[in-house]
């Protein structure tokens, strides 16, 4: 059967959660590395869901990942703080980091947080949408390791480094963007290369330079960032923000999770937070933000699509959907969970009654 | 005749600032607008150079600017203000904005600083880049008069709302980005219909909603965002902090700086710089910035590059060219120049005695 088999978020978090803590997580940071890889799934991000659960077990098991990290933070201003990860999992460093950009915005009205000897943290947006209950706009932007191709260029240096936003949007579900930096997310790719199928033209080079559909070939090749010069630049400012400034790994040094098992990653990450009330009450700006939205939503669609969606409307809508419906889990990525939850002595949940599920993608 | 002819940049500046002061600024403010506008000619950001002293002028003329703008702010915390730029030209109120965005940066470690009132502010990076010597990392959007069709529309909503990000890059010229958010700034599109040449498909729309070549109807028509729904995100994003977040118009409010001569633009802009040692010290950063580049520059060039360049490289080659050889004015440029200098009474400086200038565009 091919069919993906819908399964309830809350079964996969208790499922993630119960591997992260075989491989040793205290118990906080085990629900939180498994709510970042929910988070994705809940909102379509497939990609970065319990998908990858098998890659981040794999690096527990060959002990390049710290599970109880004894992360610390240096700050000179109450707004900053430099956090040493520790190599501890992504999610965890990252939500560490958040909580501590969150705080300084509710002390001191923003809160800029680096970090340093972290992993791959998951979809960005999981923490970027965390300031929205505190009445912040936030930024969130990590490098990742090297797979894209500066403008110009034909050999790899940056990543598909992610940049996520958002911010309230008064009765309306989060106003949060979250891209990769390259045409398409490397997570498409790989999840194309797991299934065997092919990836449009114009995604990637393959390792000799040349355009390709392979999406294995395409993995060992280069990712082309969007919009030429554009995107380059943005992936080049996130690896200053998320790697220079941090003091992790730059300039194509971040080890990449699924293929490289010499080291620990050394990703770093970036995370900006400010009360939207230090520039006008709250209720104002998410009246006007339903403005906003509102004539967004009046256009009239373009040919092919059915409507205006804002970033972050279509992810939350899934999410109201998957929460009741489950979320739909393919054969393929079914098949690594099953792996996992061998290796990891976990009984693997069942699937909903409801038979199958309708996949977004 | 039709070649460029070289103008120094010195005069040019000059010449402007007697126009601004024509126009009733004060001599500080006259001397900051035509520094922006000299600055973005030196960097071959031609579209927004003297190219739009025509325009600035033909606004004070109908009295839709405030030569002299009683500028205040407010504001909650010591990193953050709000100006009010009461109607001034937009690289006034810019460098006010930017001025108290620095000034914070230096006594709390950050500020960031929205201005609403204002008036189309010219090349952000002029902003930007202006954080480099005080050891900040800055980041500038504003919103633009509505032209480019959100993603999945086939109306305009959003302006090609700039980007501009810059920080130090040690002994190299600053690391500095500057993007539109359309395919292609609207500067070049203006370009292109003043010497009634083409531009090129997927730029834009015309007003029917048909993909065109012609500047003139994408001028009537729509632009598109780069990347569809990355760019089109990317331009919200900058919409929200500089209109929704500053108290300016947003969502498609902001007047056409040269169609509408109805009202003043209320454009609004966002300004963010922090001291980069609040993280690291300088020195470190800008060691890392050295290897950065340096590692992005042995990459070999893909076909049709003879070397990869790293964001703002070409712009200080640019300027410090022009600085020596003069800034190439084209005859279309210099008509409208010299009406401008008609009406306000400035004598037109002479062009460099070297002959046509070489045009980077």
């Amino acid at each position: 059967m091919t069919a993906p088999l819908p399964y309830s978020a809350h079964d996969l978090e208790t499922f993630s959660a119960r591997v992260f803590r075989h491989y040793g997580l205290g118990e906080d940071h085990a629900a939180t590395a498994a709510r970042a890889l929910v988070f994705a799934n809940l909102r379509g991000l497939d990609t970065h869901g319990v998908a990858r659960l098998s890659g981040y077990a794999g690096r527990f098991e060959r002990d390049l990942v710290d599970p109880r990290p004894p992360m610390t933070l240096e700050t000179r201003f109450g707004w900053s703080a430099s956090v040493d990860g520790a190599n501890g999992m992504g999610p965890v460093v990252g939500q560490y980091a958040m909580d501590e950009a969150l705080a300084r915005a509710e002390a001191h009205g923003i809160g800029v947080v680096t970090a340093r000897r972290s992993n791959h943290f998951g979809a960005a947006s999981f923490f970027a949408v965390q300031g929205v209950p505190h009445g912040c706009i936030t930024m969130v932007m990590s490098p990742a390791s090297r797979s894209l191709a500066p403008f110009g260029s034909r050999e790899p240096l940056f990543g598909t480094n992610p940049f996520a936003v958002a911010c309230p949007a008064g009765r309306h579900a989060a106003w949060s963007m979250d891209m990769a930096t390259s045409v398409a997310a490397r997570g498409h790719i790989r999840l194309a290369a797991r299934h065997g199928r092919p990836i449009p033209e114009g995604w990637a080079l393959d390792a000799e330079g040349h355009p390709t559909t392979n999406a294995e070939r395409a993995l060992e090749g280069v990712m082309l960032p969007f919009a030429g010069a554009k995107g380059s630049a943005i992936a080049m400012m996130i690896d200053i923000l998320g790697g220079v400034l941090s003091g992790s790994a730059f300039g194509g040094d971040i080890r990449d999770m699924t293929r490289d098992f010499e080291a620990p990653q050394d990703v770093g990450h970036f995370f900006l937070a400010f009360k939207i009330d230090a520039f006008m009450p709250l209720a104002a700006f998410n009246g006007r933000m339903e403005t906003e939205i509102a004539r967004l939503k009046a256009l009239p669609p373009a040919a092919g699509h059915d409507e205006v969606l804002y970033p972050g409307e279509l992810e939350a809508r899934t999410a109201t959907r998957r929460w009741s419906e489950g979320i739909p889990i393919s054969p393929e990525v079914l098949e690594s969970l099953k792996a996992v939850a061998g290796r990891a002595g976990v009984a693997l949940p069942v699937p909903l009654a409801s038979g199958p599920a309708t996949s977004v993608s």
